[in-house]
Order: C-alpha cells, then sequence, then structure tokens
C-alpha cells in the first residue's frame, strides 16, 4: 500500500489541503495500490482557518512510512509550526523514507524549516516567495515545482493543479481527465485570471512580516533569520 | 449580522463546501456585517467523501435564520440526503428567510427535493443536469446561475468560481479580485480545460441511476419519480 498522507496542525488554510486531498482521494479507484490519509498528532477536532473543524483519519505513528507526504500552508498558524520541533521532526521522518515531499501554499514554509528545501527549486504563496531563499531553495514563481522528491505549489487554490499533475504522473493522463472531469474543474474565474503586472509583491512585506512577527514571538532566532536582509 | 451559511450532512463532497468556504471566510475582513458559520444537527465529527471528517461550528439551532444558506453535493450520500425530511425541513425553514439559497455540484438535487427549485433556471454536476428537471427547474449548462433567490453551481470546483461571484455581488469587484489573489486562483489546469465535445453525459448515466437506486433503496416512490422517464 502506498499512503498519500495530508498533515494536519491547528489554523491550516483549509483549501490547501481539500483541494489535493479531494483529487488524489478519486486515485485509489483506478489505481488501488494507493490510500489517501490525513494525519495527525491524535485524532480530535483541528480547528482551520475556517469556522470548519477537522479531524485527522490517522494519527502519525499509525502512518509512519507515507509514500508522498503533504503539508497545507495558511497564515500565522504556519509560521508558528515552523518552530514546531515535534511537527518538524514528524515531518523530517517521513520525508526520509517517502517518495514525494510536498507543499501547497505557505506549507513549503514548513518543509523549508525541516531543511528539506536545501538546494531544491520551490515555490509557494507569491507572497512568501523570497523567503524561500533564506531556506537554501531557489525560489520559482510557477503554478507547482517538481524537484527530485519534492513538490511544492503555489497559494492555496495552486493545489488542485499540483494535485492533477501528480495524478497524471502516478496513473497517466486518460485518468487524470477521468478525475478533472469528475470534480468539473473547467475554471471560469469570474474576473479572469490573476494580472501578475498588476501584483505589487513589495507592498505586501509589511503584512507578511506581521504574519512573522506574530508567529515567531516566541522564536527570535528564526525570527530574525526571516526578517533580516 | 449576515450569516452566510454552509449546511453539513453525512457523506458530501469536501471540495464542494470548502471551495466557496474559504472564498467567503476571507469576506468579513472587508465587509464586517458577514459572519461565515457552518451548521450540522450537533457539532459532533461528520464524515465527508475522503478521510477528512469535518465538524460543524454552529448547530440549526443556533442559527435558524441564516442571509445565505449553501448545501454541498456528493454522489449516494447526496441522494440519501434528498430523503431525509429533517434535512429538507431544515433546508426550507432557511430558505424561507434566507436572501440567497444556493448550491455547489448535486447540492442542488437537495434543493430541488426541498421543492424549491420550482420554475428556477438551476445547474448542477454535468453528470445530474437532466435531473433538475424532476423537481421543476430548467436546467441550465453555465458554471453557476443566479435566479432570484437560488445560486446553483456546476460540478465540485465550480463553487470556487460561484463564491468569487458571490463576494463582487456582495462587496463589489475590487475585495473579489483581493479574495482571488490571496488564494492565488489563477488556475492552470496541466491538460487543459475540459473539452465538453469529448464528454459523452449518456454514458454515464448508468453511474448515476446507481448512485441513485443506491441512496433510494428506502424510498420507491422518489426513486421511480426520478429514474421515470
Amino acid at each position: 500500500m502506498k499512503d498519500i498522507a495530508f498533515v494536519l496542525y491547528p489554523g491550516f488554510t483549509v483549501l490547501d489541503m481539500v483541494g489535493p486531498l479531494q483529487v488524489l482521494s478519486a486515485l485509489p479507484a483506478f489505481a488501488p495500490e494507493y490510500r489517501v490519509v490525513v494525519l495527525g498528532e491524535g485524532k480530535s477536532p483541528v480547528p482551520t482557518d475556517t469556522p470548519l473543524g477537522v479531524l485527522a483519519s490517522h494519527t502519525f505513528d499509525e502512518v509512519p512510512e507515507p509514500y508522498a507526504v503533504f503539508l497545507p500552508g495558511g497564515t500565522v498558524p504556519t509560521i508558528t509550526a515552523m518552530a514546531d520541533e515535534q511537527l518538524l521532526a514528524r515531518i523530517r521522518s517521513m520525508a526520509e523514507h517517502a517518495e514525494i515531499v510536498g507543499s501547497v501554499c505557505t506549507g513549503s514554509l514548513i518543509l523549508g524549516a525541516a531543511g528539506l528545501l536545501e538546494g531544491r527549486r520551490a515555490t509557494t504563496h507569491w507572497m512568501c516567495r523570497d523567503l524561500l531563499a533564506k531556506f537554501g531553495a531557489t525560489p520559482v514563481a510557477e503554478r507547482w515545482v517538481r524537484d527530485g522528491k519534492v513538490l511544492t505549489g503555489a497559494g492555496v487554490s495552486a493545489g488542485i493543479d499540483l494535485a492533477l499533475h501528480l495524478v497524471q504522473e502516478l496513473a497517466g493522463e486518460e485518468i487524470a481527465r477521468q478525475v478533472q472531469l469528475m470534480i468539473e474543474y473547467d475554471p471560469q474565474p469570474p474576473l479572469g485570471g490573476i494580472d501578475w503586472t498588476e501584483v505589487d509583491i513589495a507592498a505586501r512585506r509589511p503584512l507578511l512580516d506581521g504574519w512573522l512577527h506574530a508567529g515567531l514571538a516566541d522564536h527570535p532566532k528564526l525570527l530574525s533569520e526571516l526578517i533580516g536582509s
């Protein structure tokens, strides 16, 4: 059995996980060697960044060596998770055995804090892209990036594209098209796509710095490494 | 306070809810008169169609008159929910007072079963579109459809587009763009959009009929109304 595992931590951005979770949960019907699991320290309710609470299907101890492990992102809670040594140890241990170590959005910052992005091309939410360099990664402005076993996605909704790409990689184009059709993924953003020439990343740096200060108030060393130029 | 409510029931398709939930949860930061809630009969764990379990933030009794109410869809569990008189009574009661009665994917079949689509243009997952006529609705092949207070979306991922449209409607284009940017909704389906000329809806009818038989085994009258020509 090849387990595709999503990792829960308090306050994460729920769509970061549910996008790829929905896509990849369709895979076992076509490729029964895969199983999808949601992992947490325990199975009690975990808050998200929305009013929805969620629960893991398995504990970390129950699935110690998944085939793939994915970290969702978020705002302040994700920054806080970057300094959670227990979580980082779990992730490093799973990453050692996994064939795929992945993230959506700022989940890549947790991978970076765990030392897993060293020397890798990687992406994240557009607001945080430059931070990846602090972990020895090469930031890339793409919807998803594969570098060896590391598969990182851009912000929030990018997890759907990343997961469809992964289905194609694991099970082929025809099955990826079937999954896309079943989730009717024929996107029509009401105002069209994002016009990146209009997006001022530097102008959002104070917002990001606020998240870093709030999330790492108790970890001044890591904070200064990330804030310092 | 204007409550935007998402309704939980066992086995629903989690992305149907989490897409619009993530989008609309960004609204109160810009328009504090809105509050987003997730409603269930109780607050104990509810299974989804993935390994993720979820929890309501409020009970139906705690938020009896939301401003907007949204039903997610699913496969067999959604068909089963169409015959859940307790759930239908809750939805009818909320719909009476709500300004917006909405659905994503086959959630529209529950609205139909509750008698709320009579005379309305509506949409749903492409596989089930023709069924809407059984409830007196006019099926429409669009990403989302607004007809009076009824706002229905197409399959699963369409909830993101529907919700961004609703943010634009409630708070204006500039805020809709901000929300879109924060969730980095600049979709890049790896294999492109869906080529509808290649999709054979009739060929999927046996799959849909299987769901109807499984979900309505104890409700032969409703089953025969929906299966009969």
